[in-house]
């Protein structure tokens, strides 16, 4: 127990833990693993990582350390919860990238997996998340709820307002509301999460008079599901979004020590950084748990977009930045673990174990024909899941490939605030080992601009004009 | 129009073409791109691969190759299809890696994106596949079922039955429907799909007297989804499975010329062979169509388990395999996109485009307050989607990364059939390229018997002894 920054108590029930023996080179030998000589040097390039990193935070540099902290976000987001839940059946994000993933993440980890279909098993609306544009994903849903809109929230989340996927969305659904139940039932219907001041969205729920919550500034997209972005869906759906916080702000002080080995961000980032070097440029994230399979599709994004980046080295362009992968056990066994142990050792791989499941299942009996299943029988599901994580990573350590694990006492929101936390600070110091700026995304602007092009608009009509060839089809090329 | 082998008439209407110009060096350079002598060598190099896998197909060795061709299986599929559907509400598939994969991208792909929740949406009972052991999620499914066992149909899927996660799951629903509906009624509402004469679910299945559908010989699990181990479900589903395996014929012509240039599967499997040995080892599959994105995760199971061996090289153990990646347009521009770009020049890149959407969607006017989105106003949400597609293409050609496109004129049953087996008879031929048996899966049985050995498998408590060292965390390397 600890009294946090903030001078609140951070109580952090559930436990969350870094494992990383099984990268040790007494485990899979020095050819693959990591020796103590090695660990200490990787210590020694850290810990001014891990010092530039709380001087930042300190100076309000990287604005997500605080959002743990903040009081009126929370606050607020509660706020609107409580008035959009009486009479909510469905509740509809609007967004796509940082503005999704996290609210995806979420809601597989802490509510049932029946979510959706079952009544009796929600203590909120359906929740729906769109973050693409594919027409026969949206008119399938648009035809199932054109007589629920009455019943149904929509939460537009965009800081610019200008990303043209979620634009084109809120467009369509406000023509749908405004048509079907008028100005106000359009008002009442809609939450915008934005930019405070400016901005394309901001600009529209100031003059259509929405409700509105914050994107806060400073914190980009990949960094923000610990702000209204990602809180407003999930209090909504009746997670507890106070334990989210409270988690994070347990894992804020280990993250934020300064001694290496006992600062998990920092060992994460390390060893991370280390296998990019040695050749191992993918890194694979495997929960043995299907309400942690989002969490892997947040990493990835936040992994992705932070840590790949070019940069110059002494006058030459470099590309730099590892590969996440998400995988999921067991089912992925059955579908990746050949080339996992056969493909080349070119992956890092960090599995998410769970302790304990609620509720357990117990298997049935096995049947007279099949006496060789009687070692399933009467035994605990989770414990065929859990052996059967043990058993992959130890067919991998046979065949030197390195693994670490995130052990979660169990699923809840505390656990979910402290991973979440862990894996945004380990991106941080993983971005200043790498010598790149973790916090930008300038590769992904040509593309926005292409679009323009390409959907008609007269300023980029230089920009079309280089495009025709790509989007002229040239049969010389089709078979 | 052709003739196809068996004499019936196999009529493609819907077109689908791999594109290939942009893995050219006419348009990235010679650094990262395919001049045309290196074409011309990639030509001879794969001719003999394609007689030699048209050579497998006639000898037999091959039955994946002759699925498409098969009376009885359709037949056998729709004869269960009917006896099922009367009064089925929910059909759940158990199975994993092959016995799951295709299930789930079959239905993706051709059923609305709300069928499980919309009754007007859909033309059979809901259908759910668990590929897992994860007891929260199969424990919130369990409650909701619980009241709907004598509605809801199970299809167990296992050609050996000893599958740990599949057994598991059957030892729990055949206690559960016994006990609930009495033998009688478990019978009536269980389906197996395993082998003909052998193995520990057909022993069970037999004494059960179970109905069942036939697991075809020789034909692996990343290879059986035109089998009854994919049909099944998508015909209680009512997709066309005859126009799916017309589609899969129709392909068949084409995968099966001895012309390189002229033969898809060949000229992909030789794209990605040649880049997988320039250091491009990842293989990023992205479609541009929600219906599309689980066809990426069946095809992430064929190519790793099939091209994902070691082999010896000189008495040298060799690893190989490209790393298969699943992606997602436009989703995943906001989350992988600025790591495609400025990350490390070791991707080939595979789009997925589909022309038309039914129904498509037409973008809702601008508000005043918002005259930059002017640009989407009246726009066809589809021309927003492929428009993102050329821009990210056209984006990453500009950093000379390799694309090749699989162009589809629509997605339905016919064009899903020809995709599949184009991807089947393209990692058969990659197979033959990288001197591996495309077809075992040797490395993934240390992991099963490791399982057997934690389950505590007397017989094999010598391997529990050695998986000790994984199974017990030392808390020197925990933080």
């Amino acid at each position: 127990m600890k009294i946090d920054q903030s001078g609140v108590l951070a109580v952090s029930q559930t436990k969350l833990s870094l494992y990383y023996k099984n990268v040790t080179a007494d485990v899979i030998g020095p050819e693959h693993g990591i020796t103590k000589q090695q660990f200490d040097e990787l210590a020694q390039k850290t810990r001014p990582a891990i010092a530039e990193c709380n001087r930042q935070r300190k100076n309000g540099a990287i604005p997500y350390r605080d959002l743990p902290y903040h009081k009126q976000y929370p606050s607020q987001v509660k706020h609107v919860a409580a008035d959009i839940k009486p009479g909510c059946e469905n509740f509809v994000v609007l967004g796509i990238g940082g503005s999704a993933l996290g609210n995806i993440a979420l809601q597989t980890a802490l509510n049932p997996y029946m979510y959706n279909l079952d009544e009796k098993q929600r203590k909120g609306p359906r929740l729906f998340v769109f973050d693409n544009v594919d027409p026969a994903q949206f008119g399938s849903f648009l035809d199932w709820i054109a007589d629920k809109l009455d019943k149904t929230v929509f939460n537009v989340i965009s800081k610019s307002g200008r990303t043209a996927e979620t634009a084109a969305q809120f467009l369509i659904i406000r023509q749908i509301l405004i048509e079907k139940l008028g100005t106000d039932g359009y008002r009442r219907q809609v939450v915008a999460t934005t930019d405070a001041r400016s901005g394309t969205m901001r600009k529209i729920a100031d003059e259509d008079k929405l409700r509105t919550l914050i994107v806060p500034d400073g914190v980009g997209g990949r960094f923000s599901v610990l702000s209204p972005v990602g809180l407003l869906s999930a209090a909504v759906c009746g997670i507890d979004i106070d334990a989210l916080l409270e988690g994070a702000r347990a894992m804020d002080e280990k993250v934020s020590r300064e001694d290496f080995f006992a600062n998990p961000a920092a060992v994460n980032a390390a060893v991370n950084w280390h296998y990019y070097h040695r050749g191992k440029r993918i890194s694979v994230m495997m929960p043995y748990a299907y309400g942690l399979k989002d969490l892997s599709d947040w990493y990835r994004q936040l992994w992705a977009e932070s840590l790949g980046k070019s940069c110059d080295l002494k006058g030459s362009k470099v590309f730099v930045g590892p590969t996440p992968v998400k995988a999921l056990g067991t089912t992925d066994q059955h579908s990746q673990v050949q080339l996992y142990r056969e493909g080349p050792n070119d992956k890092l791989f960090t599995f998410l174990q769970v302790s304990e499941f609620q509720p357990d299942i117990v298997i049935g009996p096995q049947p007279a024909a099949a006496p060789e299943l009687a070692y399933l029988a009467g035994q605990k599901m989770s414990k065929l899941l859990n052996s059967e994580k043990l058993a992959t990573e130890y067919a991998l350590l046979y065949d030197k490939r390195p693994c670490m694990t995130i052990l979660f006492d169990r699923i809840d929101a505390d656990a979910i605030g402290q991973f979440i936390y862990l894996y945004e600070v380990t991106t941080s110091i993983a971005g200043l080992l790498f010598g790149i700026d973790a916090y930008n995304q300038p590769a992904v602007e040509l593309g926005k601009e292409a679009t323009f092009a390409l959907m008609g608009q007269a300023e980029y009509a230089d920009l079309a004009e280089k495009i025709k060839p790509v989007a002229q089809v040239d049969t010389a090329y089709l078979v």
